[in-house]
């Protein structure tokens, strides 16, 4: 498949789709959604540059076949790291979330998964988890992970919640497969999959066991109802003129997914009220999860600080040493968070079905800066752009035949740049910082893949305090802990 | 005055206004300028509160009829306190900036400043300020303090830029007064205001003389041309229902004001060509305003902590450990801010005109930390709010017949609380951190009232760093620092 | 009383002090101990200095009589600041802590709290206070502040602990006074104080009341014993030459104080058994010395930015941009907690005795700052001073035959500045990062008055919370919370 | 050689050792010399470990040996992951500096630079320092990398200073070899190791190509005098009873070496004037001796963590939420840098000689966080301790007839916990964070492998600051940054 067949292909899908208090017929051509595909097209159309070709092909393990990598299940620590490369590669060249990592990371957990099941349990969980595999493989298909159940009220689990579907679950099966009735939240990229594969979205008791459910379905499945989120400055994408929107051509997107009684045939269920396998599915693809934001986020991190630093020229303060003071911290903390997805990638190893899992710690560690260290990124950038990014005037002022001339003579920088050059970077700075492409940088870096103090609780269960404390307890010259 | 009238009299005014590309007769009407006007309104709806008669009040130095504070010259440190103490209080009422302290903080500048010329010169521009301020309170009128150039090329002072007008300039003069020609950038309320008072934007220096002016003209003077500036998310505003707008009430507006050609008559005059005097009316009108964020900025800082902690009740992790720990660290950065708000009035002292002026050293020490501790403190409003934040629906979608009953079903948070409740604080929350209030909360902060290389450069020049080398060598015992 | 009158004082009373394993029959001219008592001279000696007559006396408001400040009860906000400005000048003077806050904040959380227990219970507790006071006035006289107990195992309140002797209590009674058994650890400056003010360390319940006790007696009471504690680097003092000590003239003392059923006559007794009252007492006292620290530790913090700057000259790099970067964000640091001293004072209201209290919320606020930032300030001292911090040769080195001249040849820094300059201010430095000297700027930072989460737990208390979610719910357009 | 081994080894050299002012003929048997040295001798003692074999021993690329990989090559990316493993590891065993990375990073950076000068000069410096490094792997012999000169005025290049000799420099040369004077400050270890390889301090322009010197020597040759720096508490170690050592086993070291007219054959001069060479010597030696630090300060912060987590335990607040929370915090920040050691290490590449070296820019950021994170992970290390850090009396006290019991009485912690335990982990604690180990921990943490400074340097120079840029423009729509 390449870019313009999976353009295509989506606009073929029968979905019912609600965006702002609307159904909506064709989707693919709505201007809130039209960005959020061609992120997810440039996937495809990498594929055509040899330069990338290392990143973007795999060799499948199942079938030998050169694969694109965003379908990979990894099989060495290389293969992990060239995963957070290709991912900072995309944000690089998209300036958003390309979308594509959640089915990435779905599936390699699934895949470490499944084989535990199969082999503890005989359930044949990882045969067709395989077979869905080769399928993606073979069409080259998009993937949506799908975990975040709306939650209710917090401080329950699943069952005692007042309404029982406020976790997804397993409502009857029968011969044929199961039904499933729920919704999952924060679903980036929704419109934009074949398939959805839905997990848990938390390690299940006993008696949630209903709730540990994980399947694979087509993206046109009956039951599935879609319902875009609306972010900041999203009606900046509706104007009719491009010139306020920041990234010309890329930008995010993130639905509700409601599922209402979805049937699920048993060749894609990939776990049924496993409730012990569900903690460690979690687990799994949140760590995968937290380890595409040490590349992803590092690449939009790249065009943030090249905007602040093209503004810093274009408005003469390019040698101001605590301009290029404040962008060696911008550089400094980004470069740290690719550190940390490098890291956790080197430091990958072998599951039981022989693919490679990343470094649970070291991963943690990697969200919990992402949680962190963007929000920084972005107040440095803001501080370099000037007050201007949030009070400059629409760039259709420029145009007008009275104000136009004025505005560039007033908003004139430095000789030699245009003043549509500082503009646009303005623009394209507000969009990071404060308009749509700040829903995927910052929020999403907080929230994506977990909170922060879901990584700090894997950080103190990871973290082998027992050991330290021996090592401590040595220098010190204490024998037992309890002496005397 | 009373807001009512307030309103009225804006709707009078004839101006040349621009918004988004097109002239707009009645600015005031406009949907991106309305909320803006009723956070001004305020300041005047204060007035029919006995209980903050104290604060809305104070006594003129000029007639001693009570006056609205907002027109006051301030006499005393109580004086400057309760400033700071009113700024927050609006802060609270309004989430937004109530615009009025820019010329509150110019007309303390001018006070003092026109003082010294006066009395230095022989010109009579203290009496002509006083005339002016006598005015201003009779009327209880809003005045624009406008100082921020377009500065072209910063690494140029004004005479060196290729167009001299990047700087507002006298251009000619005559026995009436004077022309000027430029821009001010920024200019936050302007279309709300009544006056415009000018300011020059830094320290002159001889061969600058034509841009070291200052002096009030109505806001309705020929040759002056608004231009509004965009927010982020600022088409929410302009929807047809309000829904998803987060603050209901009220906003905040940045205008670009070009000055093409606009006389000034002598009697306005409070500043004209004086090189030496420009760079300490920059000082104390940027040291007012320095301690202005100290009070407002903490009013919507706590309007932010109480949606967070609504949010944490709404979703049911009221009571966790982690959540109340963000609320506290949340609480203790504004209230360091606040201190400093405090702290910069109560050492004030008074200049040669028997004006109070803030404390340098601790204003800007105050205006730095308000570059910082807004973004730690959005940022962890975010951490408690959940991805919801970015992802959530158009609250349109709320009624629609068939999804609303399911987004009902699937975004209800605890039992007994509606809702719309849940929904509504986190379009207001969405509003401050990534909406059009965030221009306000975050960016202003950071850029307002000056950058942060601008306090930095006033802390150096103030901190009596030799007077700290000495504490250091009597300590070591170091005598000459030369010694031997 | 003048500071050689004080000293010789001390040197007359018989106690019980260990010194590292060994009685010590004359304390104050052990080494270990000389310096810390000169600190406190140093309280007495600023009396000469007509410069700050304003600071360091006051009126007493029992008297009438003009008394050093540090044994004033403060009556109005202006001493509250007063105070402040008093304790930043002394740590200026002395680089250490000069010890005699914590009596002066004892004896006004005292006053305060002995009124309410009189006006509700009748006990003359209030009449024994300020007989006490006036006598402590009278004699300008030294109290240690006593309030923290060993507190065993801090999982367990008083009365659960293995050993009821692990918080201070009452053990008897009879018609002359109690008797008392426990212990109060950290005593700073105990062996330079005339009398010891015990006070309960947290709010008692009912089963605890025999805790709830609060008292004075002399320093050389019967049953009284002194260990004192060591502190980094305390061997340096004890060297024979001054060369490696840093801090030539003072330093800093702390001493766990043992009662060993200690009688004390119902005269000065001030709370006995009143649990109810203890809460208030506890955090009263730690508010006054949570102000505190916003005064002492920045006139040590002036001091270290002093030292950096020197070294910064001594070794030729005072004009690099970053290193001047570093002095403004220390001095940032230092100020802003300066404001938050100022304004808990200025903010401070009269207690229904008439002395007037700190604003709680922000003496909270300004300790927990305190917990921070000097070791931000310390850590940017270290940069600024280079390596040598840590490995210069003693400064015997330098006056040995052989290699004295060697050392004069490598270790010199910019010409005209004599070598010793250059280490002298190194071994200032030193002490206030790594050695004596850290123990008060750092460590008594974190955990002096309470520790960090003592302060969030005060701070959440007196947040408001619930003012806060009203004013979001308005803005937000939401009714009663729970609407629908 | 074994550990027993190379300490008697140690003891037959002949060296001149001053310490505190005395020349000291056996420096191996004083108490401040002896913990460091049995820190290296931990680097022997590991050999005996079957468990740690792949760590400790590597294969070298000369003989095909097993060798120590303290004198070892990096010929893959995995060596050099093994290397930061194995610092770690020995960190956590010490608790201090090992010292022996810096002889490696210096052998690794000369092995390429020497490799480029031969083959693009001819001179056979690669050739001479082949033979060298065989030596050193067959002896096993511990290298101190000499590179930091004392620098005198920073802001003057090292022909500019008033004396020459204040960077290292080659006085005179014969048929024999050459005659260098100058000093290396801060040399880590230099007592504990057999041979000094000499490196210029930084960039050399044609001005100062006599300071572009690189060679060997042994620790014992004529014109070498060693003194000994000063640390924090050093006194501690020469106490009679190791009781308030904290750690009791090892420790850490630093000298001035000064090189009086030192001769050195040409055979082991590897550089000689070569000032276009000096740069990426200095460079590659700072990138491999920044990436240590991501595994040596690792090691150490895991054995604070335990010591903090143990004491929690012992005082009874190990299940507080804060304390929890405190010490997930400490490991947050321990494991990223661990992330940047194993990242800049995991994307290391191959020299022209076949030598792998780091990733620059990853090192650099590596060093950088160094600069920071320690500092917070003992102010957190401190909060939890509890001020007794800094009052405990002397551990001496306990043993005392009548306050011993007293003592033990008042400082026991939780039940089932001896006294000794909790005294010992405070004293262990106040070594890493207050005494001599807080030099290693946190000065040489600043300081070390160069300033922050230093490392900002390379960061900037190494970002691709334009390619940023340029990804900016394109999704902006900037065609040239010029356009119009």
């Amino acid at each position: 498949m390449n870019a313009a067949e999976y353009v295509a292909g989506l606009h073929k899908l029968r979905r019912k789709v609600y965006i702002q208090g609307e159904l909506t017929a064709s989707p693919m051509e709505h201007p809130l959604v039209r960005p959020s595909a061609a992120a997810v097209a440039r996937t495809y159309e990498l594929q055509q540059y040899p330069e990338h070709e290392e990143l973007i092909y795999a060799q499948s393990h199942l079938s030998g076949e050169r694969i694109n990598r965003f379908t990979h299940i990894h099989r060495s620590a290389d293969d992990l790291m060239k995963k957070v490369k290709l991912q900072r590669l995309l944000g690089q060249e998209t300036g958003t979330c390309f979308q594509r990592c959640v089915g990435l990371d779905a599936m390699n957990a699934l895949e470490i998964t499944t084989f535990e099941m199969e082999r503890d349990l005989g359930t044949p969980y990882h045969q067709r988890f395989n077979r869905f595999l080769q399928q993606v493989q073979n069409e080259n298909a998009v993937c949506d992970g799908a975990m975040t159940d709306p939650k209710g009220d917090r401080a329950r689990r699943p069952h005692e919640q007042a309404d029982p579907d406020l976790y997804l679950r397993v409502v009857s099966e029968n011969r044929e497969g199961i039904t499933v009735r729920g919704a999952k939240c924060h679903q980036t990229g929704a419109l934009n999959s074949h398939y959805i594969i839905v997990m848990p979205t938390l390690a299940m008791k006993e008696e949630d066991r209903d709730y540990a459910v994980s399947f694979a379905i087509g993206a046109d499945a009956p039951g599935l109802i879609y319902i875009l989120g609306r972010q900041p400055s999203d009606r900046r994408k509706m104007e009719d003129d491009p010139l306020d929107r920041g990234n010309l051509y890329f930008g995010g997107q993130e639905c509700l997914i409601i599922f209402d009684n979805v049937f699920v045939p048993w060749e894609r269920v990939f776990m049924c009220r496993e409730h012990r396998y569900s903690g460690r599915l979690v687990e799994r693809f949140a760590g995968y999860h937290r380890q595409s934001y040490g590349g992803c986020k590092v690449g939009v991190g790249d065009v943030i600080i090249g905007a602040a630093a093209a503004l810093a020229e274009y408005q003469g303060v390019a040698g101001a040493s605590h301009i290029k003071d404040k962008l060696v911290e911008m550089i400094h903390l980004n470069e740290t968070l690719f550190c940390c997805g490098i890291a956790c990638s080197a430091r990958g190893c072998a599951a039981a079905s022989g693919t490679y899992l990343i470094d649970l710690l070291l991963a943690n560690v990697c969200k919990l800066n992402v949680t962190r260290f963007p929000y920084e990124i972005a107040r440095l950038a803001e501080d370099i752009a000037g007050g201007l990014l949030v009070t400059l005037p629409s760039l259709r002022d420029l145009e007008h035949e009275e104000i136009g001339p004025l505005l560039k003579k007033y908003l004139q920088g430095i000789a030699g740049i245009d003043i549509s050059c500082r503009l646009k970077m303005l623009r394209l700075l507000e969009n990071f910082t404060l308009g749509p492409a700040a829903a995927a940088y910052l929020t999403e870096s907080m929230h994506g893949a977990g909170s922060p103090q879901a990584q700090r609780v894997v950080i103190a269960r990871q973290a082998h305090l027992d050991h330290k404390k021996n090592l401590a307890m040595k220098l010190a010259g204490i024998e037992t802990g309890k002496e005397g």
